[in-house]
């Protein structure tokens, strides 16, 4: 459904109005009114008469006409009641402001739950509970009591208030920029971030989403819209919580690693959101990307009037994989012919002193620049704007003649420029000029080029866009009867993992290469079996009690020998018996040594928002120090399996650094393709661990493999998930 | 020689003086009289009667009283004359300001060094040239023509005019903070930055010393004084020109990796610098050194009135390594006694609406937390400042009533608050009462976060002090006459480097660990040697005209077989010879095949600012790739040493990850120090490159060795090295 009756709502009904001026339900009619609202407003409130003028309703289902809209600012325990009334009125949406439910505990939560049971059977959608509200800033639609928010073409998404606040604010202390919608998503309960998205992408006046999210109740649908948003609009968003969900994040040795930060971070990014790390930089780079065309080329020029600003911002472009290049010989004639001849004219240009008598030359300076087609955007960095305030008066008509100037070149060569002025803050007219024709101006370095940055990221993803792979999570791979029986009969004897040799034999199933072996009961068996596989053999502890083999002595490596053999297999059981007086011994795996070659690991896991997700990375002792890993939501294309591989730092290796052979990285390709089958086919697998797997000239091999099985997992789970 | 006479002058002659009002000779006598230096001021031009009411003198030396300092403000061309007649009169100091010296290219480098050498003859110090000036703001003595300067006790220095205007604009703007002095150090030909901190670390006045800094000419004596200085005052620092001089770097395989940013950055974190890496944060992390007590416990306590700001504080500052610890359960039980029961009470605190109706109560709060053992510090986010400005006026002053609190309580208990407000920029009362109270605020919650960072590392660097070892660098190591025989001979043969197996023997000489190895030159010579070694074995060509052997084919592993090791050796000589047809090839040294360890490099080389470095990483293939490395300055301390393995990503292997035994440490460290001899030893080299070493359980072993060496040392400049 639509949010466009809650949205762009023509009614809307106050529950809870109230004369006491310190109510929401009073303040929030105060500012409806304030704001001049260009809807209908009701009063709802069984035991007053009259509330700011408007009569009170006792109940919403009171009022004659119809009503889009409820705000219920009522107490926790009397919303279940209203929202039956809203549905029987027809009533498409309510804002519930009340906190006290999921936010506090279990408790809370049941009281949430039994809230939005109760809107879906009576056909309303819910926004909130624990929301400051939401404004549309286009029809004065603002149910959050905040007046001096600027309207403009920023739909603003967040979780938290105060973040809204800080935003808004900073929109209206530092830009001309301003929000076409204001939604605070509070605890998503029924109305989720990906409906948003929808709402917002077929919204003619917002340009731009601009999104401060701490967790996600669907993240798969979520990144599926965004997929489809950001063909159109560009998507800003920054992700509270980093450390808070680190220290969340536990479970296994691979586990550790795939903090949902990471996940959440490559996941948006691939759905071409601009994910922005620092708090400054949010605004800013909403107010740019929904200003300026991207920058098509990766290539950026820098203007200055100054060595040191032109240094830095050549330092944090160069951080962020911009490329600064050198100008034209021509052009460099060009500027030659305006500048003293003490100007630097390779890129970065530093006029040296050239623009003190008329600053209107920065536009002449600009417009040859963005002719050289080396140059994709134009970064302004300096004084420019304080000309008129720090030297002459009369400067600033000059200052103000280059901002006309440099409004119509941005029309003109459809090439971005931002500036850097120091004299920001102190509003000259020539800067407010800039802002009107659309180019943002901060007086942060930081900030600029990071806003730069973005424009390039954005250039970057819509030029790679039609070589994507659609982005849709639905192939539907089967499970092999055999190994729907080896989990059957794992979860038979009541065990949560598969052991190392039925998680091999899974695999093997679905045609994966993995070490060969056996299961020895003795050390003669094992001197047997390490036999007919020749060669040096691994001795490894088999017991559902012990998961971490190694640490409790149960792994003995590069055995060659009989007499290796026996003796290791008696030191493994002793050790494991040590370590885990009660445990459940099945024997010792004797496995062929796999050849050196390049070790990676291969792990899945249920990630809470984004379903199932997969790691690929450095592997063996180098994964829990360097974390050299990349992680994609499940399931993987062949191209984005490609992609995992080229993201690691190590990749190089991959590929053969130093006149070494590259490792077979197709074969690889294929393993992480059937890691992807696997999860699809298994619901029941909750996470999977390939470590090491060792990879050759030609093939790959998995020489251990640890899988967890769900605690139990019903059909109709396992179907929804195969739908999402 | 101090600088007191020049930075404190009491007189000053303005050569140059000019009475036409664009001249910087006339700007700088106005400046003086408006900002009301509190010295005497002589105007010099020989064909002026007057300027500004001052008489005209034809030179300095007609000048009856003393002079301290001359603002030289006539073209480069005049300069010489100047400083020779300025000697004559006893001038302690001259500031250049004239462009179109060593920045603009050889002549103008020239230039420079007649200038220099003229004052150093005539005894004058020199400031500049192409400096914008300097300031002592306490005297008023402004020679930078810049009139809104905020005093204050941090000390500027920048290589950068716009870089100064952009820090003391922020200043004025955003604080309460100002300025001691201000030094443009221009093209530091003469009067150097270690000399500056030599005169602010004594200066009573200053409390902090900021430094803007692209490249340094002295950067090892700068090292002492700034070890000297972070004792006692604080140094900030930001270096510009990162990408620039990566761009620079460049040379053998090894020293591409040894940027000097690296280098730097961690040479000037060893002294106690707080390197910053924003230029956002510049300022304000001077400001917070300069005002509060450093964080002594690394464990900070959020407060907060909404979740959002907590939120992103928190990832922000456990980025930056601090802890943010539960607090304990009695300060937990105190502020549930003033909090609603929905406030979070473990840290960070969330308030949720308990300062609403009145914001004092962040005072108390603040009392109880900062009462908390556990708690070294405390940031404070979100909307104080601005309860009055939002809600309701009268509130402002239960803000300022808190703001005065906070004070007191920061100086009470000696540990530091740092605030982030929401409403910074509109300067409501309360927050300028903080700023009163040095407790420093920003409306950045990144910059805030950086600001509690640096009061940490300020904190762990003091603490940690006392363990250090001087910080100088003196000790000299002896050079062996075999090991000058084998540099000696190689200089001969008019080669600029040793062949490895000179290398090896060099190392050997001085007891380090190399791999046994012999040169063969035919096939069967080297079968004979590979037999005498006994098992496997290594060839590797040996060349003066391929330095990168694996890239000429001149590199076999693994040769275990009389055939193997005859069949290598063959196609070893065909592949040099293939490489490079004129090729001077001595054999093919034959090196038993060194046990697999852990591989690690060690590299040196000679910087340009700071001399001889050493490198220390990961080594083998990844060494290129992951650039896990640490550097220090040369020499090193054993501690330093064992510093240096500390550093890397990497080091958890070296203490044995996954119960692996711990790789020898001491060793390694041995061979650290021993390379430190070494090159202090040996001046003639430029550079050397031990890549792999191989670490072992007990003992390491050099595999490949190459050293390169200087074009040519003059024995004056190695004692000056020795001396340095």
């Amino acid at each position: 459904m639509s949010l466009d009756r809650i949205l762009n709502a023509e009614s809307v009904a106050v529950v809870g109005a109230s004369r006491v001026e310190t109510k929401r339900g009073f303040q929030a009619i105060r500012t409806l009114l304030d704001e001049k609202f260009e809807g209908k407003i009701y009063a709802v409130n069984p035991r007053e008469k009259r509330v700011l003028g408007f009569p009170c309703y006792a109940k919403v289902s009171d009022i004659e006409d119809p009503v889009d809209l409820a705000l219920i600012t009522t107490p926790a325990a009397t919303i279940t009641a209203v929202l039956e009334d809203c549905g029987q009125k027809g009533v498409a949406g309510a804002v519930i402001i009340a906190g006290g439910f999921r936010e506090l505990g279990e408790e809370g939560q049941r009281l949430e739950e039994d809230l939005i049971r109760a809107a879906h059977e009576h056909g309303v959608r819910v926004i909130g509970p624990n929301t400051s509200g939401i404004m549309n800033l286009k029809t004065k639609l603002n149910l959050v009591g905040l007046h001096d928010a600027p309207p403009g073409d920023i739909a603003l998404v967040s979780q938290s208030g105060n973040m809204a606040l800080s935003l808004i604010t900073e929109a209206r202390l530092k830009s001309r920029k301003g929000f076409a919608y204001y939604v605070g998503v509070g605890n998503e309960s029924d109305v989720r971030f990906h409906e948003y998205l929808e709402f917002f992408r077929d919204d003619p006046d917002t340009k731009a989403v601009l999104m401060y999210v701490e967790g996600m109740r669907d993240g798969r649908r979520f990144l599926q819209e965004a997929y489809k948003t950001t063909l159109h609009k560009p998507i800003i968003l920054l992700k509270g919580g980093r450390s808070a969900t680190g220290q969340r994040s536990a479970g296994s040795h691979t586990g550790a690693l795939a903090g949902i930060s990471e996940v959440a971070r490559s996941a948006f990014q691939r759905a071409g959101i601009i994910v922005v790390e620092k708090s400054d930089a949010l605004f800013p780079v909403a107010e740019t990307l929904a200003s300026l065309p991207p920058l098509k080329n990766n290539q950026v020029a820098i203007l200055a009037d100054g060595g040191g600003h032109a240094t830095i911002a050549a330092d944090i472009l160069s951080d962020q994989g911009l490329t600064i290049p050198e100008l034209h010989h021509k052009t460099q004639a060009r500027l030659k012919e305006i500048l003293p001849f003490t100007a630097t004219l390779r890129n970065p240009v530093d006029v040296a002193g050239g623009t003190d008598a008329d600053p209107s030359l920065f536009a002449e300076c600009a417009r040859i620049i963005l002719k050289d087609h080396n140059v994709g955007g134009l970064m302004m960095v300096g004084l420019f704007g304080g000309y008129g305030i720090r030297f002459a008066e009369s400067l600033s008509w000059k200052e103000e003649d280059a901002a006309h100037q440099l409004g119509k070149l941005v029309d003109k060569r459809q090439k971005p420029i931002v500036v850097h002025s120091l004299f920001s803050s102190a509003k000259p007219h020539a800067l407010d000029l800039l802002r009107y024709y659309q180019i943002p101006v901060y007086d942060s370095l930081d900030v600029a080029c990071t806003c730069v940055g973005a424009l390039a990221e954005r250039g970057r993803y819509l030029k790679e866009y039609h070589a994507k792979v659609n982005f849709v999570f639905k192939w539907h791979a089967k499970a092999k009867p055999e190994g729907r029986r080896i989990i059957h009969d794992a979860r038979e004897q009541g065990h949560r993992f598969l052991l190392e040799p039925e998680a091999k034999r899974l695999f093997g199933l679905h045609g994966a290469p993995v070490t060969a072996d056996a299961l020895a009961t003795t050390a003669d068996e094992a001197v047997k079996i390490a036999h007919k596989l020749g060669g040096e053999v691994a001795l490894k502890i088999v017991s559902p009690d012990i998961l971490h083999k190694s640490d409790a002595g149960g792994v003995r490596l590069n055995l060659l020998t009989k007499g290796e053999v026996h003796q290791a297999f008696g030191e493994i059981m002793d050790n494991a018996r040590r370590y885990n007086t009660g445990a459940d011994i099945r024997g010792v795996m004797v496995t062929a040594m796999a050849e050196p070659g390049f070790e990676v690991i291969i792990g899945t896991k249920i990630d809470d928002q984004f379903g199932p997700v997969i790691m690929f990375g450095l592997g063996g002792v180098m994964v829990e120090i360097l974390k050299d890993v990349s992680f994609r939501v499940l399931p993987i294309s062949p191209r984005s399996a490609r992609h995992m591989m080229e993201d690691i730092r190590s990749a190089p290796i991959l590929n053969g650094a130093r006149g070494r052979p590259p490792y077979d990285k197709n074969a690889l390709q294929r393993l992480l393709l059937l890691c992807s089958e696997i999860v699809e086919a298994y619901p029941e697998i909750e996470e999977m661990d390939l470590n090491p797997v060792i990879a050759y000239e030609n093939g790959v091999r998995i020489v251990d493999a640890r899988i967890i099985l769900r605690e139990e997992v019903h059909s109709e789970a396992a179907g929804s998930r195969a739908e999402a």
